[in-house]
This record gives C-alpha cells, sequence and structure tokens, in this order.
C-alpha cells in the first residue's frame, strides 16, 4: 500500500522527467533557432518540478511508509532496492539548493545551443563563457554536496557512483601500461585500405543502411526511431518510446553506421527493462533527474560499445550482413567482407574521438577527464582549454590539433553540462570485455549464433544479466552476478590483445 | 510586486502547458505507434499539474495580492484583463474534479491514436468506444460546470466563451438564408477547368511551395517549422516557437497548400502577440489548459481562414505569386494564374470540408454542430452517427457518403476531444470577413499591398487591430474595437455574394 503510493508519486516524476526528454530530444532535432531561449526555462522548470516532487512532503511519507513495508524483504529485492534509490536520491538533492538546478539546467540548454553554432564556425571564444558557466556550476555542485579528497569526485558519483578519480587514475595507469605494447605492435604492422569507407553515399541510402543493421541488431522500432543529430544520442521516454540518433553527412558513411550501432546499445538496455519497473525508481535517474537509465552511466555505455565493437567490429558480423548493407548503400564496387572488416578495425592515432580506433579511443576519454578535473579544482582555466587539449593531445596520441573544431569543441558532452561523465566510456569499454567473455564463454547458443551473425542469443543473455534490471542493482553487483569479479581490467586487454596484439 | 508574482506563477504554468504541447506535437508527428499509451498518461500528468498549480494556494493568494494592485487600473488595462482572465480560469477549475480532467487527457490521447488506425482503415467501428467515452467525459464536464438549458452550451463557452447553442442556431439560419441563393447562383454556372489541381506532384516539391507561400503570408521560420502530419494544425510553445503542419501526398497539392496557408493565418496570431505578454494568462488558455490562444477559437480560427480564402483564394494574390509556385512545383504546363485562381474558387457540394469550397463549407459545420449537440444531450447514440453523418450530408449538400473515411472519420477534433469546437470554424468565417472588410477600406496601405501581392500592410493591421492584443480583449470587444461592431453576418455574405453571386 505504501509502496504503491511510492510508486505513485515517483511515476508522477518519471511522467515529467520522460517529458523533458522530450523536450531534449526535440531541442536536438527538431527546434527552431529562435526557441531555444525559451526552452532552456521550459525546461529549468520541469526539472525544478521534478525536484520539488521528490523532496516533497507527500513522497517522503510514502517513502516512510514504504521503508518499513519492504524491511523484510530480501536485501537485494527490487522494491526494496526501488526504495534505496529513493532514499539515495533525496538525500542528494536535500544538498543542492534549488537555484543551482534551476541554474545547472538553463546553462545546459544555452551551453548546447551556442556550441552547435561555435563548433560549426570554429569559434571557441564564443562558446566560452557559457563553458566557464557549466564549470562554476559544477564546481558549486560539488561543493555543495560536499567533497573531501577531490571536488571531481562528487561529479564522478552523479554516473559511476562510488568512484572517484583516485580509483580512475589507478585504472587508467594499469589502461596506459596495457594499451601501450598493443597499440606498437599494431601501428608496426601495414595499415589496410580504407579509402572506400569515404566514398560519398546519399544521406538516406546511409540511413537506409543504418536501420536495417539497427534492425539486426534487435533495436525495436515500434517503440523507436531513428534521427539525424549533430552528436549521436539515445534517449528514453519510458521502455515503450526509446529514441536514437545519428550523423548524417554525404561522407564518412562506415562513422555514421557505427554511430548508429553504438546508440542502439544504449537503445536496447532500455527498450529491455524489466515492464513492471516502468515509471519507478528503477527506471528513473532520481540522481540526475533523467528518466530511464542503468545501473550505471558506464554500464549504459558498455552496451554500447559492446554493440558497436564486439559485435559491430567483428568478422562474423560482416561476412553475414555485408552484403545486405552494400545493396542498400550503393557503390563499395570490389569491396569484399573481409576488406570492410579489416578497414574498420584499422588503427590510427586521430583527432576525432567518435571516429578513433578501439587502441586510441581510451587516451581521448583520458585526456578529457584530465582536462576536467583540472578545470573543476580551478587548476585549468577555460580559455585555456584549446592549448591544454592540443598539448595533452600531443602528448597521448602524438597528434597536432589543427582547430577547434576537431580539438575541444568536437564533443556536446561540456555544453550539456555533463562534466564527470567522459570516464564512463572507458569504464563501458572494460565492462563491455567483461561481459562478452562470459556471455560467450557461457551464455546459451552465443558464441554459436555470432559466428553467424546472429545476436540473438546474445542478446537474451544480456536481457537477462543486464538489461532487464534497470537501476536494481550496482555496477558491480551487476557484474559480479554475471561474471563473478566486480570490474576489472583484464578481459579487456585480453581482447584487444587477441585482436590487435603481437600474436594477432 | 504582488502582480509580478501572479505572472511568476502562471510562467511555470504556462511552461508546464508548453512542455503538454511539445509533446502533442511529437505524438501527431513523430510518435512510435508503440508509445502512444505511456504518452497519454504523460499528458495527462503535466494536464492535471498545470491544473493543481492552478488552484495551488500560491497562485490564489499571488492573485488576491494582485487582484488589489491592479484594481486602480482601466478597466481594459492589460494587467488587469491578465487578472480576470485567472479568476475566470479558476472559477472554472474549481467545479471541475480532478478525476474528471485525467479521464478527458487520456481520453483525448488514446482517442487520437486509435482514429489514425480508424481512419486508415475506414473502420468506424474500431473507434466508437473511444468517441463514446469522449461524449461521456464532454457530457461530465457539463454536468460539473453546470448548465440551465442545453449541456453543450457549457463546451461552446469553453472555445467561445458566452456563446450558445441558441445564439449559434440563430447565426446558422441567418447564414442558410443567406447563402442559399449566392450558392443556387454559383451552381448555376459552368463549372471551371480544375483536373489540373489533382496532377501527381511529389511531396518535396508541395513542401517547399509551401515554404514560399507561408513565407510570403508572413509566417517566421527561425521561430517555426513546417511538417507533415495527416490532419494540419498549428501549435504554439510560446511566440517564439510556433510550428504548424500539412498534408502531404502525390497528389492533391492545392489543398495541402490551402491548408498550410490555413495554419499560417494561426501561426501568425501566435507568432506577433506582444512580447510582454509571453508566459502570462494573456498568452495561456487557462481555462481550456493549453499554451497560447487568442480572444476565442473563433477568433483564431478568423485568422486562418482570412490567410486561406480572403488572401488565398484572391486573384491579385496568384497573379503576384503563381510564377514562383509553378517553378517550385514543376507541372502546370500551360495553366496560368487567372485559371488556377478559378480552379481554387470552383464551387461543388462535396464530401470533405478541409476541401470545401467558400459556399458549402459552413454547411459542413453545421452537420457537425447538430450532431454533436445531439450526441452531448443525448439524442443521437455514437453507433448511430455514421448513420446520422450521412443522413445530414444529405439533407444539407445533397451528397451521399460512400464510407465513413470521407464521412465521419474524417475529421481529428472529436478523437482529441475538442466536442464544442467545430463551430468557431464557422465563426470564424464570419469574424474574417468582418476585419477584412474593415481592413481594406481603413487599414493604411492594405487594398493597395493586396492588389500587387503583398500582405505586409495587411499584417501590420492585424498585428495592430488583433494579433498583438493574445487574450486582453473578448472577442466582441476586439470586433468592436477594430470594426466598430461585435460579431455580425452581413460583411460575410457581401464577401459571399460579390465574389460568387448573381451579380458576380
Amino acid at each position: 500500500m505504501s509502496l504503491s503510493r511510492l510508486n505513485a508519486a515517483i511515476g508522477k516524476i518519471n511522467d515529467v522527467l520522460c517529458a523533458a526528454s522530450v523536450l531534449v530530444w526535440d531541442s536536438r532535432t527538431m527546434l527552431p533557432k529562435g526557441g531555444a531561449v525559451v526552452r532552456a526555462g521550459q525546461l529549468a522548470t520541469l526539472s525544478l518540478m521534478a525536484r520539488d516532487l521528490l523532496l516533497s512532503n507527500e513522497t517522503r511519507q510514502a517513502l516512510d511508509g514504504a521503508r518499513r513495508e519492504v524491511e523484510s524483504l530480501a536485501d537485494d529485492d527490487a522494491w526494496r532496492r526501488a526504495v534505496l534509490r529513493v532514499e539515495e536520491a533525496i538525500a542528494l538533492h536535500r544538498r543542492v539548493p534549488a537555484e543551482l538546478i534551476e541554474r545547472k539546467t538553463k546553462a545546459r540548454a544555452i551551453g548546447t545551443a551556442i556550441w552547435i553554432d561555435a563548433r560549426a564556425n570554429d569559434d571557441f571564444a564564443s562558446f566560452a563563457p557559457a563553458l566557464a558557466e557549466i564549470v562554476a556550476v559544477s564546481r558549486d555542485y560539488a561543493d555543495a554536496v560536499g567533497w573531501s579528497t577531490h571536488p571531481y569526485d562528487v561529479l564522478v558519483g552523479l554516473y559511476e557512483p562510488g568512484d572517484t578519480i583516485a580509483d580512475l587514475s589507478s585504472l587508467f595507469d594499469e589502461l596506459k601500461r596495457g594499451l601501450k605494447p598493443i597499440l606498437d605492435a599494431a601501428l608496426a604492422r601495414p595499415r589496410p585500405a580504407r579509402d572506400f569507407l569515404d566514398e560519398p553515399c546519399p544521406e538516406e541510402k546511409v540511413k537506409a543502411a543504418a536501420r536495417m543493421l539497427t534492425e539486426v541488431l534487435g533495436y525495436d522500432y515500434e517503440h523507436g526511431r531513428l534521427d539525424k543529430t549533430v552528436h549521436p544520442f539515445a534517449i528514453s521516454f519510458t521502455r515503450e518510446d526509446v529514441r536514437i540518433t545519428m550523423r548524417l553527412g554525404e561522407r564518412s558513411f562506415a562513422n555514421s553506421l557505427f554511430g548508429a550501432m553504438h546508440e542502439t546499445g544504449h537503445g536496447l538496455y532500455e527498450q529491455n527493462v524489466d515492464p513492471g519497473f516502468t515509471r519507478t525508481a528503477l527506471t528513473t535517474d532520481l540522481v540526475g533527474l533523467h528518466a530511464g537509465g542503468g545501473a550505471s552511466l558506464g554500464t549504459h555505455e558498455s552496451q554500447s560499445r559492446l554493440q558497436e565493437n564486439h559485435i559491430g567490429r567483428s568478422r562474423d558480423f560482416w561476412r553475414a550482413h555485408f552484403g545486405r548493407m552494400k545493396e542498400l548503400l550503393g557503390g563499395l564496387d570490389g569491396i569484399e567482407a573481409d576488406a570492410f572488416h579489416r578497414a574498420v578495425n584499422a588503427v590510427a592515432p586521430g583527432l576525432i574521438r567518435t571516429e578513433a580506433d578501439e587502441l586510441t579511443y581510451d587516451f581521448h576519454i583520458m585526456l578529457r577527464v584530465e582536462l576536467e578535473a583540472a578545470l573543476l579544482k580551478g587548476d585549468l582555466e577555460v580559455a585555456d582549454v584549446p592549448g591544454a587539449w592540443n598539448e595533452a593531445m600531443k602528448r597521448h596520441l602524438g597528434v597536432s590539433v589543427p582547430n577547434d573544431r576537431e580539438g575541444c569543441l568536437q564533443d556536446v558532452h561540456w555544453a550539456s553540462g555533463a562534466m564527470g561523465s567522459f570516464c564512463t566510456y572507458t569504464l563501458g569499454n572494460v565492462m563491455a570485455a567483461q561481459l562478452f567473455e562470459t556471455a560467450q564463454q557461457k551464455g546459451e547458443g552465443v558464441a554459436f549464433g555470432l559466428a553467424k551473425g546472429d545476436t540473438a542469443p546474445l542478446c537474451l543473455w544480456l536481457k537477462e544479466n543486464v538489461w532487464r534490471h534497470g537501476k536494481r542493482f550496482t555496477r558491480d553487483e551487476l557484474l559480479t552476478r554475471a561474471t563473478g569479479r566486480a570490474l576489472e581490467a583484464g578481459p579487456y586487454l585480453r581482447y584487444l590483445g587477441a585482436k590487435y596484439g603481437n600474436g594477432a
């Protein structure tokens, strides 16, 4: 009774957050230019209302009753965890004043709108004030929540609960040590031909191929859609309506398609949560005040990287599906599946994170985390970001950055206020390998299916072990239940070593 | 001080209602099929929240203060009227229980989703239960608000404040008497050639022509966009983002284009309201719980009919713009502006309201109002709607209805719960003629501009006399200020008589 009262209260919050997500989706895909400022205000209102509802007497009374009701349940019972998620979120939000939330929401919306133009015009200076406000808001947020070692820990914890910059540094050190010899080995080999990946291809043909591939991977268009945006993303308005987007242009069809497969991974996670969790704390990120979300953002990212890399960059997948893709795209005359597979696995340090190969990708992340932490601590000024970015690109990957469009303006993340979230990409890579290794070893028919390009058995395993649980388990609980171990870099380095190392 | 507190409270309500409108727009243009049910729940939550905010102690306390603050202002001062609009809305909503609002919102969303399929499949039976629920909810609503003569009066009053079925019947009688001889005269003449209006034309070309025409009429794409829907509509998320939609298919390009010009009229009204009224009770329909809205729905319709008919069906407009339209469409070989003008003014009783000529259009409305009133009073069962529809089409226009798709399933209005709103189309026709007659006689440069196809001076006159006022004045106040007289049928019958009557 009290639990259903709590679920009703959270359901209302979920409705408001889903509405906000529709407005976000619209603002990135459909919004006329003149509507951006008013839209930011509307989003601020919805965000504040969600927070007010969470902190309302109604919700807190329902929580008190529900807490007593679930006391006798198993510690990991879904509804005991739902109650816990509400408690955690209330504890956090009570520390953050409403004005700060409102400021953050506005800074994000305005930042995103300005970034679109700044990126198009390679004009960092026009974006700098918006970024400065985002950094200031993020720091004020960290201070309000409270921190002991590093303010950045608060931001990381919003996306990857419990993780700190110290944890990340230790993982990053292990990865750098492990990746270096594999990267050296890969770069010592002759590069495969990949010019045909830049063959011009009409947008509608690329979109048709993306539609086919995302369907092959299991994305459900009865409950989703695929649209064009500057930066691809996935977004959920409950499991019944989960949308993905992709870049579309005349060039780089492969980049567009791998982006779409990436977002498909996010989409599958959201579309396959337990239907009984809809509109509850197990499908609502009450900390981040977003609809949807899995065990952590890193966990979410593991699902997108798994689809993009472990499936999308595997030879077997293309042996099964290259022919249909080629037909839909037209062109690619004389190119066979294996040549395509080699091309999309070519290793070369480059400028753009979303175009990076598997061996250099994590260096892009380490760079961003380094800069974010320094911005947050006040060790780096916003005006110095382009210089620091370019220096770090040189240091990590030996690459010279010719302009900010292909440098520090390339990602939407800072513009959209997601300071602290970049680490989750590398955490996702690590988790993806850990889950994929176990799925292949233990999942019924998984390896057999993948050998034929059929991901259905893998989907079943992922649904059972990851997707259906929503926010019920923490990241490490989920990993331990699925693989027997908490987060570890081993499977990731093994996977990359086997694919690209000296023995490959 | 109290007034700004009230405006802040209403601003928040406007944000919630704008968010709801974005969800409505999305559900008609973008929503994947599987998302409809959850979306209905989200809309219900937003609608209830807007109502709760309106009836909250915060708003009512702010209202008490604001009422004292505006007491000394002129009776027609904008802010005194803003306070009055809040009072009127609170008085109404206090009578309507929350459950009924929730039921109404759900019935509308589900009704719309089901109607789309029912119309496509010509399957009235599948729509009947949804319609029955909409009628039941509408009747319960009328009973809750209270009525003396006819329950339908309550519904009409939601759209056209103060009007009753008795007022409508009297206006309709005058129109029937006046229209009959004009229609007879028009039908006695040979019909102009109009086959070329059905020339197939690719969707993207029709859309390009619509884009050009809507821009010529003054619609601002920095603050708007044009999309494809089954049933065209206009919707506002504040004056900064006002969207219009149009039908698009391979056939009937002219019908598509006139629909777009129609919605442009609605769009212009919303885009040109006084910017100082944004997010206040003067740009929020607090009675209907919608963002935007003018003096009344009939007033809004007058602006769309003015663009569609008085401008869009005038010879001078096409002498100026036909060439460009023809270029964008391709085809129409050998057709000149005057032939096009004659074709789009051809008179013939037909099945479809949105395709009806100016002389038969109002009969479509009278039929619907007749049926609605009977449904509301309980004199007509939902199951008997197709029969009653077909009988009335025969009686009013002598037309036989071959199927429900082209009969009682043709409009979205009932599906979307807008019982009582159809009368506003005819009220809009009458007002459009009244305003247009005065604008031509008294508006600086209006007649001169229109003779060259330039509507800019007319836009200025309409902005000054209609658009900028938002919900400040009532319909008859607005008409009296602009034309010197309250609503009257004379100018409309004079306009039609001159264009189509025996002397034409």
